[in-house]
């Protein structure tokens, strides 16, 4: 049950301490540089003036404002002001939203073709991109080290991901230093994120591939073990080192090579972003329970390794492994300060509301089911928003 | 205790079944290709047949005969005459040894330098290479996913490694086919050589790297689960392609991120490759119980984290583990087939002469120490090779 693969990714990584203030050795000679960055964030807590002070002696300008969630209309003011200002670099400074941004602006500004939002919505092929390198302010999405982006288009409500061989960072940029500024949502956000996308490339079904699903249980029980660390007031620098290492690692590429994904959690997580702006780590943490409970015949060979490998759940029938793994996996998003309960995300959510919005937003998508080989029908996902609730 | 890091690795990965059919898709229109190879055996196998189906459609020469362990004599023959032949691409098709050999080629054709020789013996800057993509027959060495190569010069019996940013292949196809075709002795070289490529990358002392520690201990783990049923008759499809895969993990840089390393095992095999011809593999089995043992109060805690972890050998003091996953890996080597005996190797073989010889050129290369922090000795070496007899 080998699956073929192809596996590239060139971009530098570059780990560590102090390595913001290196950032001049990776910035290309005689560009025109266009800083990007979201709120004012990277203003409060020192990032943006020691980015600046780099910036002095390169020909640059900056766009800031970019959104959570990247939007398309945001966006392309920045792709207007880079092509008036023939800006050939990018540097996006921030968190996923903001690198994800950063490789949109990257692809839409050389677009040939009438509508920039086609790249996103219709996969219009990337032919080329300007191109750019980051500095990670938030561990997170992975996206530091990938070539995926996810955009919002607020006039239509729409949030798509796309990607291009072209929208690999040029190199990445990993201070430990910046943990120590992160708000403890954030960092809790980026724990979630980063555990659940290693389970989308893990929790399908076993195709004996042992190497990949060894490194993924390596990424988890990483992030169980790490990850509360980094939560406490006084960080572990070294917990932190290996948070921020896992989150890379979870999304770029390596523990996909060759086997089955399922990504349901995240397509059904999106939309709770897009109808009620919930972080997005957090939409992935309500979905996974339920999600898992209701696929529990399709992914319990999967669900029980899981739970022998990650939460040395070693006693009783697969089916009562998996089911206590999923117990434990719930109990950790809630240790660090994640709610599972869509409930628990604000009084403006109306459960029946969203039952009837999200799958007809999918409908209209004519999707039929999502995850490994489409086994989470519509019917599925309506029940598992109600359990979510 | 966190080191920084910076990696970077832009070789495509094409994995899986019938992908060297797929050849032509990867190799540059236009250019004048040199086909690279060993000895004879990928024209009994068939892979050469493959292979010149596909390269009647380009401009190419080739040149065969690079030897295991590439010789630096033969593979300047191939120099001149790719000189000769305005030759644009390199494609090695074989092992460790004929990447090896295809990487000084490649670095080597545009050499300003008066004598190549020196960007192995002195690391003479290497600024631009000759690209190349690899199609790999041997599991084994990791050539072909890092930048690295080591050749032997038989004029004066040297073998150093050298590497550079420009000799990363520009893709390398891993057809799990090829393991059909290969003699059991090769496939257990290449076991022993993941495995112990692995070890040299772990085996130092703990920085609380908790990801790379995982990673290197999921490699060796499937190594030991998976390298027996590849030398079966009737090849376990699944097991080889673990297989082939844990090997190219093994050593492309993932797994060092950040962590010591050793290398001391290699350094020490290198010599008894030079001195009696022993095949790489083999010469690491050799040294790596003896030199564990002799250094096993620098390395408990690794070496006991290794026997809890990858041996689940979890009763006894750290001292016993320890002991105990020595010979359980001793074991597993004597399993598929290498002795780890000096003198099995040969009646030529005579071990006063090769201790003094081996002391006497280390002195000569000015060499205190080796391993992490220099803790194997000239004193420690001489008992080493004494204890592997």
């Amino acid at each position: 049950m080998i699956q073929n693969f192809e596996f590239y990714n060139p971009t530098r990584l570059i780990f560590g301490k102090e390595k913001i203030e290196t950032l001049s050795k990776y910035l290309p000679l005689g560009s025109k540089i266009m800083l990007l960055y979201g709120k004012s964030s990277i203003k409060k807590n020192g990032i943006y003036d020691k980015v600046k002070l780099t910036l002095k002696s390169f020909n640059h300008i900056e766009f800031g404002g970019i959104e959570p969630n990247p939007v398309y209309e945001t966006l392309m003011q920045a792709v207007e002001l880079a092509r008036k200002e023939k800006v050939d670099f990018l540097l996006p400074v921030g968190g996923g939203s903001v690198i994800d941004g950063a490789k949109f602006i990257a692809a839409a500004i050389p677009f040939e073709g009438s509508d920039p939002w086609t790249i996103v919505s219709e996969k219009a092929p990337v032919k080329s991109a300007v191109p750019f390198g980051t500095i990670l302010t938030l561990p997170a999405t992975g996206s530091e080290m990938n070539s995926g982006a996810v955009i919002t288009r607020n006039s239509t409500k729409e949030k798509f991901a796309f990607g291009s061989v072209h929208t690999f960072p040029k190199f990445s940029i990993l201070d430990i230093s910046v943990l120590n500024s992160l708000p403890k949502n954030q960092i809790a956000n980026g724990i979630a994120d980063a555990f659940i996308h290693t389970t989308e490339q893990y929790m399908t079904y076993p195709i004996n591939a042992q190497l990949q699903d060894r490194m993924a249980e390596s990424i988890l029980k990483t992030l169980i073990s790490e990850g509360p660390k980094v939560l406490s007031d006084n960080i572990d620098e070294e917990a932190g080192a290996n948070f921020m290492y896992s989150a890379t690692m979870a999304l770029n590429g390596i523990i996909s090579m060759g086997v089955p994904t399922d990504w349901s959690i995240h397509i059904i997580g999106h939309e709770l972003t897009v109808l009620y702006g919930i972080d997005h780590g957090r939409t992935l943490a309500i979905i996974l329970p339920s999600l898992y409970k209701r696929k529990i015949g399709d992914k319990i060979a999967k669900l029980s390794q899981f739970a022998e490998r990650v939460w040395n759940i070693n006693n009783g029938s697969n089916m009562e492994k998996a089911l206590k793994a999923i117990e434990k996996t719930e109990e950790f998003f809630n240790s660090v300060g994640i709610s599972t309960h869509l409930k628990d995300y604000g009084d403006n959510i109306d459960l029946e509301f969203t039952v009837k919005e999200i799958i007809s937003r999918f409908k209209s998508r004519n999707i039929k089911g999502l995850g490994e080989k489409g086994i989470v029908t519509l019917a599925d996902i309506e029940n598992i928003l109600r359990d979510s609730w």
